[in-house]
């Protein structure tokens, strides 16, 4: 049976993004042979724009949706850099491939892996999984301002969010928790304020639920959400939400999972019309760019989603255990991001 | 010279809010002599809902107007009451006085005191507060849905955010700042994603900034604001953020501080046009309720809130003393909720 070559779009992007997504894509090959995988490099983020004036072409879009899968770093000008428009980069180049590729799910493990430390003093067992919408909420750019910069200005944001798109990701959510040991889905939301996309929300999780009885369901306040995520984390399983609070409540698991530096990430297109794309948490961080600083860990995470959700099973539960083993016996001494991405591809 | 009387209006509400309030009453009256403070209580909440199918009237607005100020336990049903609509009680009583009575900031103190344990291993010297604007953004209720219940649902909601709410919330913390010993302020907002809001708030943030040259500010996404509040949450000082993420950041600021017990707040109308609303953080905790088991001392510091921001500073000190000294003596032997009060009353 002759094996299908893994045609991956590579976005190493901006800051320590090329330096830890070498490294997944050193591991990647690792587990699954340097020659099933072919990668296309797409040059794109701060240095791109401040040539070309270009963030992502329509031209360039019709060339990654080609791929089966996109590999990506990191975008984002240093704060400091005036010459890039602040956010510019993550519009156009970040949230314009979620939303174009049709990203329905932003999948996004919690784990608490031995050796980590957490700044909880009693973390527990952490492992839940976040399911963010991924297309709809504050995140659709549906907002405008009017007498701007005037006293009398107002600035209107709004959240969209539709049936379609709610009902796929809860789908999602609970298909996935079926296949978990404690099958249960935490729906987070605000619908005592946001009474019409919560009652959204809480509707389609009502109704999609019954349609898997094994898998229990609950619901929480976002903002109540923050407090049992520092005092109890362990009790979550699988969590749904929508885009923006999904945004919030994924850096506050990283961080009490022991930090940005290993949250890995998914972004699903779940119907097949697009590839879809698989990054760190973490952002470019301009600051230790260049230095071989940068902890590939969440890259070389992200890279074990691909490889999960591309049909790589085997392969994917070869990185998480490297990983894991390789996260049990870290110490103080500091290694380099290739020291990191050579250990773990050695044990793949 | 004769001393005016403090005359408050009594808003229990439901749940341990009875409990509650009616502690930090007592240690208000110890704190300035009973005869001079007048309460007025008006009965809101579930059991009134029930009784007479009225959340707040017109009518009982009026008259609660007519107060120096509000002192407020808690509002909401037992999630699992189904005779009450989830959410009403919140949005028609709660959210009502905030809105009717222009409660502009929503004045949030986070404070480690000293005997209190954080969940955090390393908590550090936490002392900050937060200003949450009270009167806009998501919190409007300007949101709406169409081809409700079916799969071609939309729901959307808007947050709404004028110059003229933001620049209020704005010159109040960056007051408060300066007289602080930091003089720092952090803009918490998200605005690479929500653009026009996000460029708003960060215009009168910069303008009104430069009015107050020794105060310091910064800028942080509310996303990357989750993990320095859960690793090194002292290095804030005063945080500047919106409705909706001030919600969410203020339950993550109580539980860093060992919980929403001891969170307390003030809603504040800072121009005088109605009372100020001073209320703890927690909810109605129905599981609890009328069994003395709540802890008093988030509604205490509220009750020192009103007292500081009333005209009553040096009482306000005394309560805060009091209540520092009983946090620091506190240890695992369970005291009632009046026991809590009667300590503290007695320390003022
Ligand atoms: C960079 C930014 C636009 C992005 C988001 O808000 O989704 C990031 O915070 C994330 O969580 O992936
Ligand atoms: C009860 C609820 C409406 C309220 C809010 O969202 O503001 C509460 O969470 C708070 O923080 O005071």
């Amino acid at each position: 049976m002759s094996k299908n070559i893994l045609d991956l779009a590579l976005i190493p992007g901006d800051g320590i993004g090329p330096e830890v997504t070498a490294e997944a894509l050193k591991v990647l090959k690792a587990a699954i042979g340097e020659d099933n995988v072919k990668t296309t490099e797409y040059g794109l983020g701060a240095e791109h724009w401040l040539e070309t004036g270009e963030t992502l072409t329509d031209e360039t879009l019709d060339a990654i949706r080609g791929h089966q899968a996109i590999l990506f770093g990191a975008v984002g000008a240093a704060p400091n850099d005036t010459r890039i428009p602040s956010g510019l980069l993550e519009r156009e180049i970040l949230l314009k491939l979620r939303f174009t590729f049709d990203h329905a799910v932003n999948f996004r493990p919690s784990v608490l892996y031995p050796g980590t430390t957490s700044p909880l003093a009693n973390p527990g067992n952490i492992d839940f999984v976040v399911f963010r919408e991924g297309t709809e909420g504050l995140y659709v750019g549906n907002g405008g301002s009017m007498r701007t910069g005037t006293k009398h200005e107002v600035a209107n944001e709004t959240s969209v969010n539709t049936a379609y798109g709610v009902e796929r990701v809860v789908r999602a959510a609970f298909e996935y928790a079926q296949g978990r040991e404690r099958k249960h889905v935490t729906l987070l939301h605000k619908h005592n304020v946001l009474v019409h996309a919560g009652h959204l929300w809480n509707r389609i999780v009502n109704e999609v639920g019954q349609e898997f009885p094994e898998v229990t369901h609950d619901y929480l306040h976002v903002d109540a959400a923050m407090i049992f995520l520092t005092t109890d984390p362990g009790r979550f399983d699988v969590i749904l939400t929508d885009n923006m609070f999904g945004d919030i409540v994924t850096d506050l698991a990283a961080a009490v999972t022991g930090g940005i530096g290993l949250a890995a990430s998914g972004n699903l297109n779940i119907n097949g019309t697009a590839p879809s794309m698989y990054e760190p948490v973490h952002g470019s961080a301009p600051d230790i760019a260049g230095q071989q600083k940068a902890d590939p860990t969440a890259a070389i995470l992200s890279a074990a989603i691909l490889l999960e959700q591309e049909g790589y099973a085997d392969a994917a539960l070869r990185v998480n255990k490297a990983v894991w083993e390789d996260l049990a016996v870290r110490d103080n001494t500091t290694r380099t991001t290739q020291e990191v991405g050579d250990a773990i591809a050695a044990a793949v």
